[in-house]
């Protein structure tokens, strides 16, 4: 099985559902909703700024295929779409990496409730939010990954 | 003097501190946060899934080069990107933009609240928050102009 860095974190390729050349997209260990997916750069960078010209356009480009899939998926009507890029921003993993969140009315009671959620999900040692098991995530990334084409990806 | 659609907006080009060959990037009327900007692609399509593959680079390219320069002049240290694509995630003006704020430490009590704020924000007609004037508004937007290569915009 091989795996990914994030960050410190390892992410096993069972949690992976989509592949490109320069990035992966996996399944999250504490979704703020069900869909919340992470897409990062392959090289572990911290900033957007440290991403270079095709990183940005795959990632983005990637961005677009997996939000139609887990927009229609999930039963959303629209897509949240954000990086919190650094520290000061919220960003807890010091690896660059893109929420890609479906959304649908009356999802939260608040629109904006969701971005608080990101923040504690993206701290995956956060105690406030119970973690899901391992073979849920692995079903998720199963079921996504029959949506695209991830030859390379190991399962 | 020339004009950009934003949505049912009309953005005045005093108003343009960044032009690629296919986005735009302005000064916001109601900031949530010194340096808060938007970049949208010139074309008004609502949707991020409704940008074709050039529009999708040229916009995160821009966005690199636009995170870069305000998080420097406006004494930040983070960034914050984020899209809302659709109704049900908080866009209320249906042509697809990318917010980019510059953040630092203690910008707002809680770093999440940025959020509500852009929501509101985002509503140009939204009573709750005073707009700037046009001339405070002229005035930033030729301050950014100097760091970009602007060659049509048209000042």
């Amino acid at each position: 099985m091989s795996t990914y860095k994030f960050g410190q974190h390892i992410i096993h390729s069972s949690q992976v559902f989509f592949l490109s050349k320069q990035c992966f997209g996996f399944v999250n260990l504490k979704p703020v909703a069900a869909g919340h997916v992470l897409l990062a750069p392959i090289r572990l960078v911290q900033r957007y700024s440290d991403l270079n010209s095709d990183e940005v356009c795959d990632l983005f480009l990637s961005a677009q295929k997996i939000g139609k899939v887990i927009e229609r998926e999930y039963q959303g009507t629209s897509l949240t779409f954000a990086i919190q890029d650094g520290p000061e921003a919220g960003q807890t993993v010091p690896h660059c990496h893109l929420h890609i969140i479906p959304r649908k009315a009356g999802d939260w009671m608040n629109n904006d409730d969701i971005y608080t959620e990101i923040d504690k999900a993206s701290k995956v040692d956060n105690e406030e939010r119970t973690p899901r098991s391992f073979e849920e995530m692995e079903k998720e990334a199963k079921y996504l990954r029959q949506f695209f084409n991830n030859d390379n990806v190991k399962n």
